[in-house]
């Protein structure tokens, strides 16, 4: 079984990976999508006049802060048009889609992280009621049932906390513990870069391999932001059981044959063979 | 088991709805909810500068008509926002909640009718590229499976065509259809009127109940717009063999209660008892 993140970032078209999925499973190989929408979700929000509020934490990542007003925009973006827009290629070509969000069935059951700590005009202050946690279990019965009955899981965040407020989560991650939860044996991270590079201007400095016990030192030297949580997910899905996780460019054309190929940064259990 | 269909006019609140449909749950009542969208999509359209689009038909039926622009706000009010406040909400009390739209699994498969005759300007032109259609079969496998896992299923439009398009249907004869195929007893259709009205304007003109043979004589006599359709509905639900269909008001405290003991109008098989 292989999980599928694409994320959605600017450029990246949904069409050819939903062509590659019906290849994939017309072939008879399971596959699970998860999907992003952070470009759709940021132009809603503009054109509705409730610009989308990013936030620095005192350590340097840069996250969304979701209050009622944009988790309403992003359930529209993701669970609406994105996931919607998804499940009705993927059944033209053929493909039993069914699109949750971790809200449906507590597929991703998580915990929400109410106050964050950031970064403004040089001071850190609290911000509260952020709807906003991480992913802690997968309802992996509910996936199971399901792709059993021969259909596929198209997933999206928000995410569910105990007392069932819809939370948004990093996606990556979701799909990391999906994967690892559903003992997949590839996790394919797809966005709008070529893999982790050395230089992030210079598209030859990609790195095209890494060793689990390597994840950390790459991601000191060579990572920043989004690709920090990309590396953070490949380390959980490789400790939670999967053998090989692929971060690669979600825009050319057989994108996914390509991340399987290799043509990505592939990260692989073990120390370094060097 | 109820299928109760909340229909999304102004005026309707979803949180109380989701109050009593938590509560027939846990007194051992199987529930299964359909929802609508339209004013929110209406609201949203405006809001984004691309205004829903009404066409009246030659025999006066006012319907959306939905291109693909409109389909993609279809999709976010519907089954974005809608869909995933009702499964937070219903999640919140204790319910696990499922949301999916006619697409996902295929739960609402039907025809599309790519053409419409619509007046405009006195004369009946044929628009194309209506993406609208009718619900013909539902996935009661799938509907069944879920509700046996103890899942609440949440559904609403679009439907899937043959050829995998995603179609806007009327959520009040598809949650009919709904009812009747999974041999629901009771259908409540919950909208922003308090029933079928001898004179609209007057609240006491509520008639209190009909019977199957008097349908299109109500209809015919008492009805216009949505209301012919719900009426289209309820006599679909009992040909199907629902035995009791009410249609109501959304708006009061403990809406589905007052239905269920006959606050609206009460459409019941069989011709009149006079």
């Amino acid at each position: 079984m292989i999980v599928v993140k694409a994320g959605g970032g600017e450029g990246i078209h949904y069409e050819s990976v939903c062509d590659e999925i019906a290849a994939l499973q017309q072939a008879g190989t399971r596959v699970l999508l998860v999907h992003g929408g952070s470009h759709l979700t940021n132009t809603l929000a503009e054109s509705l006049g409730v610009p989308p509020k990013f936030v620095t934490s005192p350590n340097g990542f840069v996250s969304r802060f979701t209050d009622r007003a944009a988790m309403n925009i992003f359930m529209m973006a993701y669970c609406g048009q994105t996931n919607k827009s998804i499940v009705e290629q993927l059944q033209k070509r053929g493909v039993n889609a069914i699109g949750l969000s971790g809200l449906d069935g507590r597929v991703w059951a998580g915990k929400q992280k109410p106050e964050l700590r950031a970064v403004e005009e040089g001071r850190v202050r609290i911000l509260r009621g952020n709807l906003t946690g991480t992913v802690q279990s997968v309802n992996t019965g509910l996936l199971h049932q399901l792709m059993e009955s021969g259909l596929l899981p198209v997933l999206c965040p928000p995410a569910i906390a105990e007392d069932g407020t819809a939370i948004n989560v990093d996606g990556d991650r979701a799909a990391a513990l999906t994967a690892a939860e559903l003992s997949a044996e590839q996790l394919v991270i797809l966005s709008n870069v070529p893999g982790v590079m050395r230089d992030i201007r210079d598209p030859a400095s990609r790195i095209a391999e890494i060793h689990r016990g390597e994840i950390e030192s790459v991601s000191e030297q060579f990572a920043a932001g989004r690709m920090k949580i990309k590396l953070l997910a490949a380390a959980a899905a490789l400790d939670g059981g999967v053998r090989r996780v692929i971060i690669a460019d979600a825009r050319p054309d057989r994108c996914v044959h390509r991340a399987l190929a290799g043509e990505g940064t592939v990260i692989s259990p073990g120390p370094a063979n060097s």
